[in-house]
């Protein structure tokens, strides 16, 4: 008889899941409500709910109760794909902007409110680091470690990959993803030169295109599928480049990742142009299951793509531990690398690759994804619940932002500082885009899971950016 | 009776001492053979031993006996300053001269041989680093450190330096000293722009101004006491500057110290000729006492000094931060640090900044510069012992290295392969100018304890050199 009942719940809540019964929040009824509606003992309806959890269609929040993994949200409408300007010009990125931008680097729009989660991986992390800091310190303390990078770590990055097909002295150890970006394009770029990019694209770069001296031309980009090879291939057509740079992996901000036939073409069109591709990959380890990456540089046969991340978006920020796969152009990237830097630091790359040799990365990996993908299903329930028609968003398939579209009267940089003063840290969509684009965009995050405080933020923020409508 | 045995002893080492008596290795007598020449018990020899250690005059050395800590090398015949091409260049390094650079940034003829010497204070530096780490883990995990660095490090490093009147808001921790010099001169140079230099100058700036397209132009530099002040406003005169770099405390390779005077008179032309001034101060740390460093930031009032500094040269290559007081140029710098770079790894700066606050870095800088000096004195001996008419080298009062100059029949770069395949590596003079300059100089550092090993290597290398004359 127990038996049956305990499938019986089981069934029912499977049937309730499906029919997507628990949005927006996915909050399944408590354990005493279950007791009650169903008349059955807790430990009845405890064991329903474990074998529910076993397998990954619910799961237990401590001190929250139960949830439901995968939530469907509502077929919405993507963000435009906005028309981009189609001449190469310099770029300037106002002082406002640059200001927004170094407090954007936070990521949040609650940076104050700090991180929750596990941090179990970070406790392992450190052991590793310490023991690393510890060994033969004396002779690390004394002497540079090798300009282009700990070997060791090295073997663990090209093994993470797997089917890469690279091998170390391919690969230089930079101190982060920005550091490898820069020094990417000094080493393709020459002052006055034209490089495309996404539109909107990650404002990290327009940075480094200013300071570099380098012109810039927007290249349209579909909110899902990412530049347009059409778009690029008519502008380079016009107006030569040396590089492109690309986040085919769940770019920041749209969260687009390029198909695969867009990707073969995008390799072939560099081949015949002869420009570099520069692939910022720092979200290639953020697919959302059962999307898998790959990478742009894994096609390329002929060493014209340069390929970057690092490990700040998918492991810590605190280790300031980038890479560059540097294709043709590696020598002259790890040239970079020791007049911009001289080396990294030896122990952190030490205690980093015996912890990716331990397994305990992809172990990491494979939990954090999931978290991610959950706390994005919240967050869009939370604005569909609360705002079904004033807002358009994108919803990606892995990596850690969405772009969202509001009504074009709405200017969300003019509202930036007003809301700045509710203590909420907006990242509005001009930081995309050198020609003044996006003003009635702006980038939200799920890296952080969906608390009360962070509700009550994104309440403020749409109230009063809505209100200008 | 036996009081004045002690004493008489003491009296007639000290006269001994005086006299330069223990040269070329400083090494006393044995504790034995004093028991014999002086008809002593081991007990009385001890005690006036252990008096004579108090006064700073000798030093033990475990397992080798005792040394006298002071030791007053001949007089000797300086270095010859050589005339500096006259006007500004394009920098251009050679493939050859960049490999051997890479490798010289391991600043000894052994790097294989490892580092000896006291390791307490990396312990100790370890735990704090380690604490670091450990506290608020998941925070700094998910948020990205202060692009222009750790308060709390930045009131660490002013305090540190005293009377240098600077505030935190005119500080911008990076990565390393290079990682300074980098955007320093990216901050005040055009590609195109003239900067001056040292000559003999450290070869990282010529990499620098290589990699940022600009031109060059070398003045001429007393081996004792650094830059010339006269040659430089002669070539400023007709060639305007935008920067010029200097390391006024121990630069390398000479170890010259500027002048409180020439000091002066170089932050004037500064002023009146609007040129900034980057001072690479690396070596300010390692004074030997009595010397103490002076700082030219600390003499300039209207933010004409831009301070460059690391923690490389006096604590551990390991922890890659340095720090740049960019005076009138803070916020283009501070800029470019976020551009190249994002943040440096908060976990490091913290325990860094715990490190110095509990009084440890300046603990260990007491002693270290100590043990430097004694370094520098027993290569001093050795050289002037094995080769007292073939070298010349200078004998500098802070600072890891010396120049030393060959016959001029000798081209120390020319035997660099031949005699690193014996093992050691050679740090060629040719690497320190941009215009072929100092073929028969090389640089010597004593930062390492004078082992057996390094002596062999010295030997090897100095007969593979001077045959060749």
């Amino acid at each position: 008889m127990k038996q049956f009942k305990y499938t019986e719940l089981e069934a029912i809540l499977k049937k309730k899941i499906d029919a997507n019964s628990f949005t927006p929040t996915g909050k399944l009824p408590s354990v005493r409500e279950l007791c009650k509606l169903q008349g059955l003992s807790k430990a009845t309806v405890l064991h329903s709910l474990h074998r529910l959890e076993s397998q990954g269609l619910i799961y237990a929040k401590p001190k929250s109760g139960y949830f439901v993994t995968q939530i469907k949200p509502p077929k919405r409408v993507l963000p435009k794909q906005i028309k981009t300007s189609s001449t190469p010009r310099n770029v300037s990125v106002p002082a406002i902007l640059k200001d927004i931008m170094t407090r954007s680097a936070a990521f949040d729009i609650l940076p104050s409110a700090g991180a929750q989660g596990d941090a179990t991986h970070l406790t392992v992390l450190n052991r590793h680091l310490n023991k690393a800091f510890r060994s033969s310190q004396s002779q690390k303390a004394f002497y540079y470690n090798n300009s282009d990078g700990d070997l060791r770590l090295k073997h663990a990055i090209i093994n993470h990959y797997g089917g890469l097909n690279q091998k170390p002295d391919e690969l230089c150890i930079t101190n982060g993803c920005q550091h490898s970006l820069f020094i990417s394009l000094m080493a393709t770029c020459s002052p006055g030169d034209t490089v495309a990019v996404e539109s909107p694209t990650f404002y990290g770069v327009l940075q480094i295109l200013e300071q570099l001296n380098l012109k810039i031309i927007e290249v349209a980009c579909d909110p899902e599928h990412g530049i347009s090879i059409d778009d690029l291939t008519k502008k380079i057509a016009k107006w030569p480049i040396k590089a492109c740079v690309v986040s085919p992996n769940y770019s920041t901000p749209t969260g687009a990742c390029m198909p695969h036939r867009a990707r073969e073409e995008l390799l072939k069109l560099a081949v015949k142009s002869d420009f570099c591709i520069i692939e910022d990959d720092i979200y290639g380890d953020l697919a959302f299951p059962p999307f898998v990456s790959e990478s742009l540089k894994s096609l390329d046969t002929q060493g014209q793509v340069i390929l970057c991340s690092s490990f700040s978006k998918s492991l810590s920020r605190d280790l300031r531990i980038g890479w560059v796969f540097g294709g043709k152009w590696h020598d002259k990237i790890t040239q970079l690398k020791l007049v911009t830097q001289l080396s990294s630091c030896g122990s952190i790359q030490q205690g980093l690759a015996t912890f990716i040799e331990d397994g305990h990365y992809r172990r990491y990996l494979n939990k954090h994804v999931y978290a991610i993908k959950q706390q994005q299903a919240e967050l869009i329930n939370f604005l569909q619940t609360h705002w079904p028609e004033d807002i358009r968003f994108t919803q990606a398939n892995g990596g850690i932002s969405m772009w969202v579209e509001l009504d074009e009267s709405i200017d969300t940089q003019k509202s930036y500082n007003e809301i700045l003063q509710q203590g909420i840290v907006m990242t509005p969509g001009s930081l995309f885009s050198a020609s003044g684009q996006y003003k009635n965009f702006l980038r939200l995050s799920y890296i952080h899971p969906l608390t009360k405080a962070r509700e009550v933020a994104i309440k403020k923020l749409f109230s009063t950016l809505l209100v200008k409508k």
